[in-house]
């Protein structure tokens, strides 16, 4: 099986990645190493002079290690960047080795290039010069990498391992920058990156798709699709994402109550999307039935765009009526927007992050600029109001109308570095030497991966109940030509 | 595809939900936003003005914050109920889609009004009359959804969506109700729930398939039974629910030696039950091979019956000796007691949570009645049997043997709420409007969701990359016969 | 169905293990709970006289108790033990319920019986001759499984479950006391149990293997082998090991800056062998395609190398070094060294633990004895240095130079272990009465579990590459059959 496939792979593009993905992957590690010889070191909780920072800052408790705040929170991140991404993309039929695969490689390589990047804007030390980690650095990472593999959510099945490094490279950095005006210059929060996070990743990866546009993806339309058990695999990408989104939106956000609040909130706009999405997906179905595709990607809206505001006093009602909004406009997105896009904008969003990412991340601007802007002492208490918006050192006057302005003006930083950074990536990818796979082979695992001959692609209806002994000798054949 | 069961479905009984079922989710959710408003606040901790009660209280470092004490406990039940719930019922071969999707909606809802239910009778505050919410009301709303999960458990397959979302608006307020009277006025202890959530739970689920029996449930019988990779898929649902459950005994007991505690006793009586459920497996099948029926299920009965006194000190070997014994009845009880209580009793009970929840939680009661009734000052210390038992206020005078009185009167009222409840919910659960498949419609996801043509089904070699004209007329044919 | 298999499994051995699986389990699990009676108490942290302890040590906030500074480790380390090396085995197309049902098995005797075995060896209150357990004992109970869980790899499809279970019980005990002399007598550090857990275990398994050999192995080759849904189970083990790495890496590291250090490193490692796994997968395949079986394996060797040095200042770029060099080795050890391994020296490594196990763990010993035999006040700062080496009491005058030679002596005890301890074991298992496979059932999970009839259960040898027009008319009447 797959030998006419391979010969179909072969003739129109040559997606051969045995000399580009190595050479990639290996130079760029090696980068890796020496540029992490050059600057990168342990923060003073994670060194072993911990012990006299311990003293001299009269901290009495190992516990008070940072390592203690956050430590639970960053490996339920871990968890939906490497399993909750690469499983929701699962759901093709023959592209489970790539969506969980691809999604492994440039993860394991985003978050190296992001200690970097993120560390010498935001890490850095220079008293010696070093950028000095810790595990916020770690979870700032896995939240950098999730830009980029959002992105890859609209371009899955598409294109080739060496185009998604080369995306990552760039998504990183311009993300690092993003972030940097976002949260230092413009001092805007957005402790679970609706801006920062969602919205740029999503509209650079809808970016680079429409430069990809392939006006004859409809040659593969037979692989784009779900089978019955792609989609329980997919079903647990959906539920780790869905469990552990309370765990992104606090885990960089204030000790405290900034993180108690933070997991509420998030918890609670995630209950009501799922009524939500549920209900449009019936009622907007001809006979009422509940299409998996919506279940499993438009229950997650409410995470994206309570985001921003997790951190703030949204009130518990307040995180319900944004996930009930998120539901039904992420689930009425599958249903109309996407073909939309897909027709009229030649925007090919093979997950339809614009429902998951980019209509709830522009929402979760929204809903943090209108929220920073009421805020009042009444309700934060004055330190409380302080703490929350981080009104110290050269913000010290700030006042939450103004801090609402720069939340929108974020937004719209945001939005740009995703709509031009991804057309400017895109034209990069566009270059015929990345090995992507000809239009007929696309969402096809047979290109890039050796395939297991295997129970799925057997003619079952045809076989389970056959005479075994008459065929013996055949199955034979089959093995040796099989491997 | 699929028209042919589409045809069946619509004509002895509608399945069609298209109206009902977004009624309700949108109805109730937009409820949920309207109480919650009314009547939901965050507590002291998870409020921006934490900083000022620190001061006021002597808090002198963040961590002190109950948030981390539980948060790590709150997203291992979390896992428990959306993962483990949802993919242990996923054994059956065409009812994945809704065993996980059922699962997670009326999880979705349930936790929404139990924070409401268990909030009016455990967190109101008084001065302003607000539920003031924290991370351990989430711990509990996610306990209180188990209890509906489990009844889900004996009518999986059976039932409509609608009658699923009803089952759990009138399980939660029956169960917020118990649990009042349990843990309030009883002042009975049961951290792990064995009284509060596993006999009330599945005496609730046994009583309402008790209602709805099916004679003809023979029609649909062909579906209701695992393949190969549903096992498997089942297997994830019962290890995650296998691995956590320190976690779901430990979640709220008390702070410091309670969790540390708890979490102990039900790591040991849990691998005590493995053993024996594997020993029963494979004794009582007549070539000793074990069956995956009971290694997804009973494997599990020892936590279940270590909940109530798991905070207790129980000792290490009388945990060993509870998982030992429920490994053997749980399995046991799949082998004789489930054909029994079908044939019988007309109890028809999916996943068998008589096996599971009910037996095991009533041995959980007992245990903890006897252990509470034989607790000593001397093996507990004297405060800290006062902290265990918390003997303080009201209940400052009352002794062991009292209090072991008490734990077996809770019992009582579990299974009392149990089967009272589930009478009075399935009677209204039969009333012919709820879009409940039809007999021979029964365990197949057909009636509820989008199902894809599939790799099982299907002849994906043929279609996917053979000459397809071919075998297209054929195909057609296969697939009209199949469903 | 399964009927003409059923009579070959009887036929040239009896896989019946009827009497003997349930001997071994109920005889052990009830020995189990008579030592545990006689032996085993809660530590003081655990324990309701907590409280007193608590005044007495001046501890003023219940979060000082160690269950607080593991227990979010505990768990991950849990899920590695049950769902990563249980689902990390399911990549055999027809063995998944064996991987996963074996694995949680003697994963769940292997706790009990490593909590007795460390205990005596570490835990023993001398006053009263109890072992006084905690959280920390259950952590170091699941490392110690997890050295007989590799051994499995290697066996794996080949052995009996009652072969397992006496594998594991020796290999409980040599681990207990090779950990006891090499952390304690040796006064060698190996936080990550690169030594310990991984060199050892992969050792036991091998020599296991070598003792078990079976010439006709390839008998059942058609079964040993992955089929594409095998493959996507197998990657949920793959994830949840290398995400939760850091947490087994730390769990047993020192409070704060220890446990802080040893998540960096191991996430450092890990994150660059995934790229140079990556990169050799596809350059050394003719075409350049990826092949699954480095990606789920190779991608983890960063985790084991740098187990032991975790805990050291082995700087972020040295822990990408590792990973690195562990990604080449291990991931050329699948493509050069495991068939040579089978052809020459006659050992069958089922799931290639050599690569992932052997060769990095000894990897790991190595850099564990060099990063420890340079280790400086400069860069640990004194307190730093002792601390991290725990250079007090007995070993109070050791210097740097002289622990990297008790490191580099310690990997020797482990190699020794390993090696002596599997041929002894392999020796014991060749006795003709466990009920081993015969080769031509081997890779099957016939032989010792109720199979449930199934698509991918159909006779898939005989079936897979059918000519199907010839039984169209066939599959009509199998159907009617087979439902």
């Amino acid at each position: 099986m797959g030998n006419c496939m391979h010969g179909i792979c072969d003739r129109p593009k040559n997606t051969n990645v045995r000399f580009s993905l190595p050479a990639v992957c290996l130079v760029w590690q090696l980068a890796m190493i020496v540029l992490f010889g050059v600057f990168v070191r342990y923060n003073e909780e994670a060194d072993t002079h911990w012990v006299d920072f311990k003293e001299k800052n009269n901290i009495t408790s190992d516990i008070e290690n940072d390592f203690y705040f956050r430590y639970p929170s960053f490996q339920d991140v871990h968890v939906m960047i490497f399993v909750g991404f690469g499983f929701l993309m699962t759901f093709l039929k023959r592209y489970g080795f790539s969506s969980v695969g691809f999604n492994f490689l440039i993860a394991a390589f985003g978050i190296q290039w992001a200690l970097l990047m993120q560390g010498w804007f935001h890490s850095l030390d220079y008293t010696d010069g070093k950028i000095k980690i810790g595990i916020e650095n770690l979870i700032n990472a896995d939240f950098c990498v999730a830009s980029c593999l959002i992105a890859y959510g609209a371009v899955l099945g598409k294109v080739s391992p060496v185009q998604l490094l080369v995306m990552t490279l760039f998504g990183i950095t311009l993300f690092a920058i993003e972030e940097f005006i976002i949260l230092n210059i413009l001092h805007a929060k957005d402790a679970g990156g609706s801006m920062v996070i969602h919205t740029f990743g999503a509209y650079f990866g809808l970016s680079i798709s429409w430069v990809l546009y392939r006006p004859d993806l409809d040659k593969s339309k037979q692989l784009n699709g779900s089978v019955y058990h792609s989609d329980l695999f997919a079903m647990i990408g959906t539920l780790f994402l869905w469990m552990f989104w309370p765990s992104f939106n606090s885990a960089i956000a204030d000790h405290g109550d900034g993180q108690h609040r933070a997991a509420i909130n998030t918890y609670l706009a995630l209950a009501s999307t799922v009524l939500t999405t549920v209900a449009m997906s019936s009622l907007f179905e001809k006979t009422g039935k509940l299409d998996m595709v919506h279940i499993q990607n438009s229950t997650l809206a409410g995470g994206v765009a309570v985001g921003t505001a997790a951190e703030f006093m949204l009130s518990p009602y307040g995180s319900l009526i944004v996930g009930f909004i998120c539901g039904v406009i992420s689930t009425l997105g599958y249903i109309y927007i996407s073909p939309f896009l897909e027709k009229r904008l030649k925007i090919q969003d093979t997950c339809g992050i614009h429902n998951l990412h980019a209509m709830p991340g522009v929402i979760g601007g929204i809903v943090g600029a209108v929220s920073a802007a009421t805020a009042s002492e009444k309700v934060y208490g004055a330190l409380g109001l302080k703490n929350t918006f981080d009104f110290f050192g050269d913000f010290e006057k700030r006042v939450p109308t103004v801090q609402g302005g720069f939340q929108a003006a974020a937004l719209g930083v945001a939005l740009l570095f995703g709509v031009g950074g991804g057309i400017f990536v895109g034209c990069i990818l566009k270059l015929p030497m990345w090995g992507d796979p000809a239009d007929e082979n696309c969402f096809d695992d047979e290109c890039y991966w050796e395939v297991p001959e295997d129970e799925e692609s057997a003619p079952l209806t045809y076989t389970n109940h056959m005479i075994p002994n008459k065929h013996a000798d055949m199955t034979e054949t089959n093995f040796v030509e099989q491997r």
